[in-house]
């Protein structure tokens, strides 16, 4: 029952930049706010757009001075890697198939690398941007967000602890709506890019919110993926890529799941949801309520844990900002990823290593969700044939 | 917000008896109590058991004269059979391998069946039963309670008026907890029936409730299932029937499902759930808060249609006896089915048609409940390849 | 996880009349269905109506024979007291000023009445039914019914257990919307009299439901109320009775509360919802859930206790009939009473104590509701002053 | 369903102080995080602690110079005041107590301030207040944060729209568990101000959240308080001030409500509801699950509005960041009343009027706030007698 707040800023805001996420982009507006709340970065340069003037228009919106707002990534990440006081890491928005070009630049300059999800549109991309990541200095980190949420921190030490049991069953699902109709004939912007394979890569639901589910999944269970088996639809008339996914999953040692990713599913709008049910308990959580677990030992009644209330360990804690009953939310999940990367990257800068309580996404889970969308691809090809991710 | 309570209580009940339903069962209190609720039936004779000194007791129990409980079901046909006031209508609630035997010598008198699910443990079983069942004079009626919930009327009605469009999704789960641990060892007679395939089938969660979240699936979507992909699993050592199902649905018409049945997921009672999404709309629907139905038209706030509440027509009006927000529940939804069975048997005693209104589970629709658990057990010894039901 | 159903009827079903109850009528219905829950009663006789015509016409309806169908209950009372296999128990279930009359002709002569609540539109009238069930040979059971819910039950059993400690506060509330409109304008006769003050008493929405929560604090609390502070309104113009009302609460010991009872808050069908809180936990329940209750230990996760399930004990238990998951209701909350009468019925008839398990709300409980309807009353035109209880 | 996402920063930030907020405190870091959100403030200097050393070590911790740095806020005031770059804008998060005397430091030196709730300890000190604050060149505002929240703006907008018609009844609740043992004989800082009436003002609950509930009250439904009649509280040995009050109320026009404001409800974190009713439907609001907004047009289903979602209008739309389904949290809310400020101060700046979609507590409002903690206070000495706010 403390009520103490906490914000942990220590030394001065790493300097960052920013490729995408000029007006009309969403996910560009979330990283930025996600890299504020802790006070642990300052965006003081970008590469907004591909048209220099309407990359200028948002660096201005963003009270960034023109000479550090470009039109082209390769002449930003050129130019501050020379600058004295040039990026120290950049935060990739674009969409995904400009991922790995964008990466390319900046870590082969030792600039620190976090970048949206998937990690990118092809399974050759992702390998070739492992293959970079991990041979350079520099940091790469992936915002699966939702590993960010302090009660999935909560559920994943729980999982460690025994507290299910031996794993037996992951349900994992992301329903949403947005994609109900054709919205990318509208015009509008972010269904556009998302539907289009060249742009998002071969997936569509799978790629966009599937491969979330799935390192929620994961990262929650610990558990690896062995094969799985995709029925994938495209509902809508004239759709290019699927807008809804079954599939059912086998792990390694004998779990098993499903997950279900859809675009087209009225009344949900982000209902990513993960429960997990082991030989001993079961654990169930919610995006859209995050700040609430709800815990079963066998045999007992259910329990609700809160986000740094009673049956709450420091796992969530050490990512919690506010007493339980003041909801955190999709920011400040977000901000995790950040704050940890900045833990890092400092560490790093530090040549230390970092404490083992810091976590965040790696290229190598990009590198299987990349994996996860292609083996789906493949399944339903084959009318969902087991199949096998090809890491 | 009327508030008028309704007993349609009409001319004398119908004589009921039961075969199975003795000291220790589950489903036989159930069938009497729901026999009971609307005054329509009188339970009158049983085969409480197939021990005769076992029978009388639980007869005594329930206030029955000795002459008529019997410890055999065929002695007890014949007998009631012959009486001026023998039964009518009988309930079967023994174990699944003897709803066919039993039914058997009840139809063929002419005493109209209330089986319990899923019809038979066997499909042989079960195409001897449709067929005599059609032919008979006596009327089948099949316990798949959950379509006897009104706000599952409501659904089906909606879903027919065109509510929720041309149906993309139809997402249907039963997870239980009460087989996590292997309680058919401790000789607990519920477990142990239900886990023994000569006595259950070859299925077990998908015999059990599988069937179940079928037939609500069917019944509310009004779809036809094409093919199933099915990956069952004994999580529980020794375990000789599947206590968890992963199903992949595709249906006529081109929607698809996913169906999930299992009773090892702690924390979950009997979470039935079905979720029906469309082109036009959501509907969304849990058995452990029956007086719900969420209706998401696409574009619209989520609304919340309550059992006899605004919004909640004829359908599920004709099937309620209290005003909204006094919960009806289990009983009252199984209840329902009796009183459908009522309205059936006395029709046809009068030779008229009953009311389009009136409707039941039929020994077709046990049928594909059967060949459901039949292709679910072949798919999953092919590996999950895709199967069509062997109807 | 124990899945044995129960129904415990035990020898010949106990004889009931009812008076009140015909067509159009609300509670009549709920009556009669919940004497037939659990098979204890069966209705023989009845004065449904005090024009015979309309009487014999909802006896037919009920199937019961004409010569056991009165249109005066003075006659009715005599008649069946005379006969060998009259009633042995009455269901009043008329508008409450007919409550006394009615009791006292049955009462007087040893038949056992069941009667709906409040006691009586007067405080004179309790007092003189008090002083009648007292010292009369049959019994007098009010059906105040939520207290027949299980987990109501099961919270009172936690209470008298210390599982919160020392009680400080009680928070009551009943909130409905059925009359946010002058429907008694309409003739809508549930409305008529229940806002008509010579046949509910001085107290509308107090009377109706305010007693209801009222009874259920005081039942699962274990508390008497010292005194009161009431700020009544009649917010539908031209109405007669209070239509909301805002109570503050004083229980013996130092306990404080609030008891808000409304007919006007749109959005709230049956809302009734009582919270405990004590220097060790909290306990919750919503009668629209009624199968759930929340229980927090101070500084531990909230717990969510259901009907029959694990936490669940026999209090709750005895009052159950299937497993939990399958929701038991209104009704069957209701039914528990009546069976309660009947175990009290059939001990007083064997000459024994009845079970101290078992339990119904008595005349001296609908003494106290009246005489809180009445304290309501005076205090609010007093301007809220604080009043105590006259009785 | 749009899915874009917004971060409004424009031109540099403004530049804050900070009077409190150091080491161990709750609402410090909550009031740094929310300056940040949207990037329109940047804490450059403070006065975290009395004891110079202490407040040193805090903003090393923030990461801001030791001159700007100060153990005296009047000493504070005077260096700001007189720097080129000074601060424009304080937050003040120090107890109660000291809200007036600090306030008055930086107001009369025409520096903005942003103060913590409640205005004062005393109600002399909250007319001085009001009195310095409407003759200064500088803007006061209070944080309130509640009013932040999207769906409070939404419910607000459908009350001023007249969806819900007049408005009959007003449920306010803020209902805790954390002072449920007393804390305060532990040395606990949080707890120890809270619970002294010299440094939190006479009121306990009713100061630190019922004046929350009040102002989130009067502010949804435009309506002002006539009189209270309020029973207080202090249910934990040896408590100086209330930590439970009942308060009834009464609104200019007739309209009625409770407010239930407790410390020592366990199983309550901060679980602050409102509820409105009028002629016309009913809205409610938990603050613990803020993405959600119910509103019931009388006579229609219930409906789910959600942020940003199908529903909701510009008055939540201009306060969100992110699409529906991702929900925003506590910090959000509060950081949108740092964002109003922004805007106001921005406004005044150049001389312009704000726009008036730009909405903030203000100092009057704490005048509210602290005249109904009097008035809970003298009226509760009074037995609950009806008393006006001394304003």
């Amino acid at each position: 029952m403390a009520i103490e707040g906490r914000d942990d800023i220590a030394g001065r805001p790493i300097r960052l930049g920013m490729v995408g996420g000029g007006r009309d982009a969403f996910i560009g507006a979330v990283h930025r706010i996600a890299s504020r709340i802790d006070g642990h970065f300052q965006l003081v340069a970008g590469a907004f757009s591909s048209t220099a003037e309407k990359s200028k228009a948002s660096g201005r919106d963003l009270g960034l001075p023109d000479d550090r707002v470009y039109g082209d990534f390769t002449e930003m990440a050129k130019r501050e890697a020379r600058f004295k006081q040039g990026i120290e890491a950049v935060a990739i928005v674009t969409p995904n198939h400009m991922h790995y070009p964008v990466a390319r630049e900046f870590l082969k300059r030792g600039i620190h690398v976090i970048c949206d999800k998937p990690l990118t549109a092809t399974l050759a991309d992702a390998r070739k941007l492992v293959n970079l990541a991990e041979k350079s200095d520099a940091l790469f980190v992936l915002t699966h967000n939702y590993t960010g949420y302090p009660m999935v921190r909560q559920a994943r030490q729980m999982v460690a602890d025994g507290d299910v049991g031996t794993i037996r069953l992951v349900q994992a699902e992301y329903p949403q709506d947005w994609l109900a109709e054709p919205l990318e004939a509208t015009g509008m912007k972010q269904a556009a890019w998302r539907t289009d394979p060249d742009k998002s890569g071969a997936g569509g639901s799978t790629g966009d919110i599937g491969t979330h589910a799935l390192n929620l999944a994961l990262f929650v269970s610990g558990l690896e993926l062995s094969e799985l088996a995709a029925d994938l639809d495209s509902f809508v008339p004239g759709r290019r890529v699927d807008d809804n996914a079954h599939v059912m999953l086998r792990f390694a040692g004998g779990a098993k799941g499903t997950l279900w990713s859809s675009q087209v599913a009225p009344g949900n709008e982000n209902a990513l949801r993960l429960r997990i049910y082991g030989d001993k308990g079961g654990l169930e959580w919610s995006q859209e309520d995050p700040n609430y677990l709800w815990f079963t030992p066998l045999g007992e009644p259910k329990r609700l844990i809160t986000r740094n209330g009673a049956g709450a360990g420091e796992a969530a804690g050490r990512v919690s900002r506010v007493p339980p009953g003041h909801p955190e939310g999709y920011l400040e999940g977000f901000a995790n990823i950040y704050t940890e990367a900045a833990h890092a990257i400092r560490a790093r800068a530090a040549g230390e290593t970092p404490d083992p309580a810091v976590i965040h996404p790696t290229v190598r889970d990009g590198l299987v969700g990349v994996a996860f969308v292609d083996a789906c691809v493949r399944s339903s090809r084959r009318n969902a044939a087991w199949t096998k991710l090809a890491i």
